[in-house]
């Protein structure tokens, strides 16, 4: 029998890559990557720090690139391929990456009037612009609606679908007002390839409208429009021209179009399955069952576990979310995560470049950290550079570094910022456990679990529990294309799909218990600073000092 | 008339300088420095990075080198200069920097035996290593003794005297016993060049000896035999092997040897004043009143004011010392200082080098960071990387960065790490004023102060205060010259001298008021840092963090 394939599409931070994988093992036949063309590496910055774009140019030439990329490639490198063999496609995005389209679902910043206009283009979802705004949705619902908040952790963040679209609508009426309605990017790609994106063909996956958008069944989809409106009457109005018919991943959001299919060479009217965030693809992807929980470790880190929606589960206070399906049907999907991981790596090597580009780069920081034993440098650092995602859910946290003398090198540093995003990975662990979600065993995926074995041994030894890695080295792609399987009809369903098509290294990361007892010290101290500049019940009240740093420098950045 | 000539002698961390001056208006007529051959730069370091000493070898061919330097330079550059117009020589030092001699005075390291143990050489006034001394001698005095305490700012430091004397006797039996005696750096050089080493011709600067040995006349000069035999009855027999004999800076110790003319060039006989710190001497070159704060910035800083002996004076809690003529006689001599200032930022840019050498030298970061206005960063530092000499006394504190984006810059980090000393700075001025020393105006001298306009604006800004600058730019030898100048009889005294030989620049840095009112808001903060890590009674209490992470550090080391 001729082997059949399945497509993950997946949108990352920098690039576009499409995977191919054989849908009996999730063997990958070909691979390509095109990285975006706009801003500083597909980001679009500015003055202020807080702002992170996208141009979506980048995600459709990303979608034509990378699909008639991998299928020529498979031509040339596959023996006897065919893309008539490629039987679906699944989409997994960054998020939440919110754009404004117009009444077709054309994104609005391909309209030449906001072309250049960072407000028309996709909100990263590292994008802190709307902290302010988070803080008024946050205050609301605690007041109003607090079971909207109980969802997502106690708080809503910055980095998420309505405080963004809240802020566009406040700072940026004249982008707000030409924009019909507002898509993710995990729902504008699947649309886009499968002619959807117009209002009344549209639907959505529950995973971002779930996760970011506090897109609930229970209470009736989006948050109602009482509430929208008392934040702002257009978000009210907004409310009725977004898509409320949501998806899980095993679904299809409908079939290749003629045009995407001329464009790169697959079958038109391939399934192409319902988008979701490359995290809960990811989650897929590693093959995950409940009691694992899965580490997506890239420039930031999504933590995802599963829990059967026919049990009890508590609200676990400061998870990003949890979200009926979001992962699998008839699973909880529970994420939580650190707002930068492998950022905080690459701001020191890209930004500091200590000792300049050759003795500052990631592999030689990497060996010369390696050789250091635990606690020797006297460091300690808060893996906050770009917020807390978890469990903190604060955005206006920054970084901090501790214990520097005149001796202190650059390897040390480094080795202390990964100990750093250890401590808040083990800090997330323990929140899980504290509510009744045990973490049987962790498998870690994404680029830096694959590169760089010197971060898997710290995690190891500073959470006391052995580091699995996923088998694949593209994870979420392997996911997306799991979901693509199954959509294309090669398996019944996402349980055999995965069972089939993932895996993990035989290579596995076991604590050390001597380095291991040392972090148990040093994570006590890391828990007093998280606590004392984190919380207003640490023994620090510190809390002020991060965020009084940040209006004074606001105020500075305006008055220059 | 033909004019005269006076000569400073400067003992720097890294290298010896002779200055000759012109008595009659401290115009310099040549300058020569000799680097230090031995360790790095002239301190030798271990493993352990609180170590830092030196080698007297160093100490002598320093002074061999940069005498016979500048009296051929002299003869070179200045026309008709005969070595006869020098009437005088005066010396400043590092120090605390003690180091143990022998029966005659000779120092042990120059003993083939000794020659190369750390332990026998000079405790540079940076070693940190007997911080668990200076913690029992402050516990003891304490106890016993409080009085001892209130004239070094309520603590006995582990850069100071005994600290050093009792961790040798603890630690290095051998050494301990092998000599007879020790002796600061400042008293061994004028020893040493006018032939007064043996113990019966030896005297001591008063400066030394009551700022870092608890040497005081209201108690009959050094701690009694009881109190040091409750430490280590070895320091009480040590006690009698001490000169028990004081000078002032205008006191000569003696004539220069007809050795060390021979050596240098200079005429056998002109007297070598009583030696005295760096510091001490540097605000004799500015030309100290009382009113006047002198800040000698270099690799670190020391505060000095003077207060008239004839008034009472409060003790002042934190400050490392009030000595009665260790300035100026008449006059209380008040110290206070910071552990590090050049030296932090020395270590970013040696130790870190950002983006290598070319752009993270202290020029290009100085220029980056006179672009960025107060605030703009969003960072705050603590300036401990070296510890906290005052006001909290505590060598047992590190460095502190907070803030970090995934953006922050390398220049961003070299002003938070200025405005980090320049803070510390403010809070010692502020120090002073609670206990009714009245700063009416700032002359800074040293390295830094002469070259880095940006340290000296941001200063300005912080403290709300102008800043001036000492017209030399060596005034520390220059103050040592105006020494030599009095004990040669070129003036009837220092007052006199000081008038007609030191001065400041025109150019003076005045603070701009918006930026003084941004620092306000960001002293505030660093005050609220200062007191949760340095103190028990700060609102933080996170006192501990920083010393549990020495401890885990020095026991990672151990164990390595």
């Amino acid at each position: 029998m001729n082997p059949t394939y399945a497509i993950g599409l997946d949108y990352g931070t920098n690039s576009a890559r499409a995977l191919l994988v054989n849908t009996a093992n999730g063997r990958e036949a070909a691979a390509m990557v095109w990285n975006y063309a706009r801003g500083d590496s597909g980001v679009i910055l500015a003055r202020d720090p807080n702002l992170a774009r996208q141009h979506p140019s980048d995600y459709i030439n990303g979608a034509e690139k990378a699909l008639r990329g991998v299928v020529a490639l498979a031509r040339k490198k596959v023996r006897g391929f065919r893309p008539e063999q490629v039987v679906g496609l699944g989409v997994d995005t960054t998020g939440s990456t919110p754009l404004p389209v117009d009444a077709q679902g054309r994104a609005l910043a391909l309209d030449r009037r906001f072309a250049s206009d960072p407000a028309a283009m996709a909100w990263l979802w590292k994008d802190h612009t709307s902290s302010a705004e988070a803080l008024e949705i946050t205050a609301l619902a605690g007041k109003i609606r607090p079971r909207y908040l109980a969802k997502c952790g106690g708080a809503y963040s910055s980095e998420w679908f309505w405080s963004k679209i809240l802020r566009c609508r406040r700072r940026h009426p004249a982008v707000f007002k030409a924009s019909h309605s507002w898509m993710e990017l995990a729902d504008y790609v699947p649309a886009l390839l499968t002619g959807t994106e117009a209002p009344d063909k549209r639907a959505i996956g529950i995973c971002a409208a779930g996760h970011k958008a506090m897109f609930n069944t229970e209470w009736g989809g989006y948050p109602d429009a009482e509430f929208l409106a008392q934040l702002d009457p257009a978000l009210a109005e907004l409310r009725s021209r977004l898509c409320p018919r949501v998806q899980t991943v095993d679904q299809p959001a409908g079939g290749l179009t003629v045009e995407w299919s001329k464009k790169t060479g697959l079958p038109a009217g391939i399934p192409v399955a319902a988008g979701a965030f490359d995290a809960h693809l990811g989650a897929v992807g590693c093959g995950i069952t409940p009691g694992t929980l899965v580490k997506i470790i890239g420039t930031s880190t999504c933590d995802i576990a599963i829990v059967s929606n026919t049990q009890p589960l508590a609200d676990v206070p400061g998870l990003c979310g949890i979200v009926n399906g979001s992962v699998l049907p008839g699973y909880f999907g529970l994420e939580a995560g650190q707002s930068a991981v492998g950022d905080i790596f690459n701001w020191f090597v890209n930004y500091i470049q200590p000792r300049g580009p050759r003795h500052g780069s990631h592999e030689s920081l990497s060996a010369a950290a390696a050789r250091l034993p635990p606690g020797e440098s006297g460091l300690l650092a808060l893996d906050w550079n770009n917020g807390n995602r978890t469990v903190l859910v604060d955005q206006r946290l920054t970084g901090l570094l501790l214990g520097q003398t005149l001796y202190t090198k650059p390897a040390e540093i480094y080795r202390a910022l990964i100990e750093a995003t250890a401590f808040g990975a083990l800090t997330i662990i323990n929140r899980f456990e504290q509510f009744g979600v045990e973490i049987k065993q962790v498998i870690n995926c994404g680029g830096i679990a694959e590169k760089n074995p010197l971060v898997m041994q710290i995690y190891a030894d500073v959470t006391g529990r052995a580091m699995k890695v996923s088998r694949s080295s593209q994870t979420c792609a392997l996911g997306a294309a799991i979901a693509g399987a199954v959509v294309g009809g090669a398996h019944p369903h996402l349980g055999a799909a995965m069972r089939a098509m993932s895996g993990v290294k035989t290579k596995v990361f076991s604590p050390n218990a001597r380095a291991h007892s040392v972090y148990q010290e040093l994570f006590r101290l890391y828990s007093q600073m998280h606590d004392a500049f984190g919380t207003s019940s640490g023994s620090g009240h510190l809390q002020n000092v991060m965020k009084d740093l940040i209006r004074i420098r606001n105020r500075a950045r305006k008055s220059a």
